[in-house]
């Protein structure tokens, strides 16, 4: 089907349904014929592969191997951790039968009433259950540990309203699972995975993001501490975009995995888990892209440069063909990912609006005029700025084109997000500013009650208590906007995705 | 738990033994507490990992992009094509609840009977189905064929009696499936992944196929035409190790997928799928180890060279560390996967015997006397040779080295498959050699029944009937060795896992 590229409604009309639509017309994903799950097309396929090479590098420098758990859990693991199933168990899968057999009324196939399973399975929310019952066989000693495992999986949650990227009941991810054999060799592994997502968003996505441990009610179910990143869209809205917990010895307890450590004594195993999804490719899209269509940090773009040829006639093409071919390859033997597209079924114009809705960060042009001066007319998908340059030297020229982008799109991000962080100290101050957007750093007494009647009353959530200080004396004790109690710091609020 | 090493089955005892503990105490994978599902352990995993990098690159280049499709399919899609459901309704999984709640009997989870499917959802066998409905929407023209796709995944297929990485319930593959605008097209795509998939077989895994097509009785359900590649394994059995289909018209008459062709007419479109698991993981283990453990391809192997130190005391230790740094910096920088293992909590014979388990292709050992003759021991695993040799000059010996066992192992498979490739001109004599094992080629009169009469008198199954000739007059006419009727050519009968 042709993409018809000029009606994408504009960010500032309809910011949820620019995303929509911003993500089918770049061929990124569509909706399947099953109720909530997604089809990720080739395009967007090829950017996730590309975050998926660059984390899966990041996770084996710091010491991780990757292995692979069964997708089916049995229903009676799920309840071995109390708040684990809390959590999970309105949102399972369940397969209760293993064969079809012929419709006996004829047409089709049914289930075979015969072959029910004594236990029911569940489609793996996540992992933690069946990693734990297996880690018990591989954890006698302390010199078994750490184990430091991850795995790339389908996981499924049934999710009632659904996104693209954002919130499918089935989504792609990596899952860390890791065991030691103290407290804080488990809690400087949740925060070093913290901090590769952080570097991965920010040097990769170009996606600047907040650190900071999650409140209690927001933590994972069956965690003692969850840290999270926490990217801003740019309609104000925070995006989780990943989270790292901290499980204490609630699974070891839960599966019973012991181990004699130095002393010759039983004692649990402390645990982790960490997880990023497809998710990243919504925080991808709605951090950079604009009503134009995507845009691309040039590290995770699977097309950096595309060139597009104008030409008259076969004979003029053949010239140009040949003129581009030496840049081509000059271009990949710098490592660039290039595209010539000189395919003659679709006009210029079509083209420079398919890879601009695509996010190709450099475009670069070559007409007749172009041919004769030994030029090329450059635009850059960042900013749309266009530039006619000599060949000559043209190839470093993009390379260093690309790298301007990348830190382009970050500093455009973060000078963004930045402008967007405010500290208020009144709850009336509190619930007019939360209808701007942004993230709002406040004071808050530490319970779950306040934090819900906030919730309910105003939409929004704690997004995390953050490492770092964003406003003048946010990490100084003050009074909860909403009880006036005592409260250590400041937190951030934001609604959120 | 300390793997025993000591007490591997040998082949000549119990192959079938054999393979399952090694399986075990290599390292590679174990059962899970769900029935027919493995646990891909990280050493095995990171042989997988191998794999997929090498063939997605060969899919790459042969102009493939990934995508990824959803993990259920809805029941009615399967029962589309009438082959097709017949083939896989025996042994689907199937999702019957979208959500667990508290048992009010107290003491866990329950399944919620107010969330019953209207729909039931089965977990993918195979993708055809929910790919082609998918396709459906992407194609309208000739300008829109070939879509050329893979998918890395999980699939799930009931298995009654299952084997690690031979036959699980749960698996992981890919699954190519591709569009095309004619029928000749279609079946040049076909043969071309086959050929991919022997390449990849042959120099990758260093495994020897046999090349052919499948009888109709073996064909994948609903394809026109099957091709294989058939490795044999050291008890003379074969492995199926992947398998491409040309579908023909099948799935998008199932799916009504019609395209306007180049003479502005509707027409039918042309599909192969073509599918490689981690049961190529089993052909690999069974293929070349011995009764000493795994012996793996270099090309394939995590961990290239091994080095271990033999000290008696620290100092010793500190020159060995000294000078088996720069061996691997060498090596490394040569892109040799090389681990030094110095951990000072395992003797020295513990870790020989547990990388000749995991069949690490090379390993240095520099004791005290090398030390003083700037020396190292150097053993081949495949055939556990040994020699000593200078230090100068050892890091390009050992590049050398690594492709000298990749080509043994290769050849010695080779001469052993083709050492049991024999020929039978009478049913009574093929019942004798059939108890030997290996591959016999024969005449069949190319009816089902007469296969089916064979499969059951004597176990063998027609594996494929051969595009190259292995003995002379294969390729000639003859007699069925069971009916007498005409033969066209000779083809290759085998038991098989």
């Amino acid at each position: 089907m042709a993409v018809e590229l000029k009606d994408l409604t504009k960010r500032s009309e309809n910011y949820s349904q620019w995303y929509n639509e911003l993500v089918v017309k770049a061929d990124l994903a569509e909706q399947s014929a099953v109720r909530g799950c997604m089809v990720i097309k080739p395009y967007g396929y090829a950017i996730w592969e590309k975050m998926q090479r660059q984390l899966d590098d990041m996770f084996k420098e710091t010491g991780h191997v990757n292995a692979y758990f069964p997708l089916l859990i049995p229903k009676s693991f799920l309840s071995r951790e109390a708040e684990h199933v809390e959590g999970f168990a309105k949102e399972c899968a369940v397969v209760t039968h293993y064969r079809l057999k012929n419709d006996p009324n004829g047409g089709g196939v049914v289930v075979d009433p015969a072959a029910k399973l004594e236990e029911e399975l569940i489609i793996r929310p996540t992992s933690e259950t069946i990693i734990w019952n297996t880690y018990k066989n591989w954890i006698n000693s302390y010199r078994d540990l750490p184990i430091l495992c991850n795995q790339w999986a389908n996981v499924f949650r049934w999710e009632m309203r659904t996104r693209l990227f954002l919130r499918t009941a089935e989504f792609l991810w990596q899952e860390g699972h890791t065991a030691h054999a103290t407290r804080e060799e488990a809690e400087e592994e949740a925060v070093k995975m913290l901090n590769v997502y952080a570097e991965f968003a920010e040097k990769y996505m170009a996606v600047p993001v907040v650190k900071g441990v999650k409140s209690a009610n927001e933590r994972f179910a069956g965690a003692l501490n969850t840290y999270t990143i926490e990217a801003m869209m740019q309609d104000g809205k925070a995006l989780q975009s990943g989270t790292s917990h901290f499980l204490g010895q609630n699974f070891a307890k839960a599966f019973d995995v012991q181990f004699v450590n130095k002393e010759n004594k039983l004692e649990y195993v402390w645990a982790t888990s960490w997880g990023v999804s497809t998710r990243l490719m919504g925080a991808l899209i709605m951090t950079h892209s604009d009503d134009n269509g995507l845009v691309l940090p040039p590290h995770l773009a699977p097309i950096q440069v595309v060139i597009v040829p104008i030409y008259k006639n076969a004979e003029m093409l053949a010239k140009i063909d040949e003129k581009v071919a030496g840049i081509v390859a000059k271009l990949k033997s710098m490592g660039i990912s290039v595209k010539y597209d000189n395919a003659d079924n679709k006009r210029p114009g079509f083209k420079f609006a398919d890879y601009e809705v695509k996010g190709v960060p450099v475009r670069l042009v070559m007409g007749g005029r172009d041919l004769e001066n030994n030029t090329m007319e450059i635009m850059r998908r960042d900013t749309l700025e266009k530039e006619t340059r000599s060949c000559e030297g043209i190839e470093e020229y993009v390379k260093d084109l690309l790298e301007d982008i990348q830190a382009n799109v970050y500093k455009k991000a973060l000078d963004y997000r930045n402008s967007r962080i405010t500290s208020v100290d009144s709850y009336e101050e509190f619930k007019e500013k939360i209808e701007e957007g942004g993230f709002i750093l406040a004071h808050w007494d530490g319970t779950t009650e306040t934090e819900e009647k906030i919730k309910e009353e105003t939409k929004a959530t704690i997004r995390c208590i953050p490492f770092d200080s964003f406003v003048p004396g946010d990490k100084e004790p003050g009074k909860c906007m909403v009880t006036g109690k005592p409260s250590a710091c400041r937190v951030i609020f934001a609604r959120s995705y």
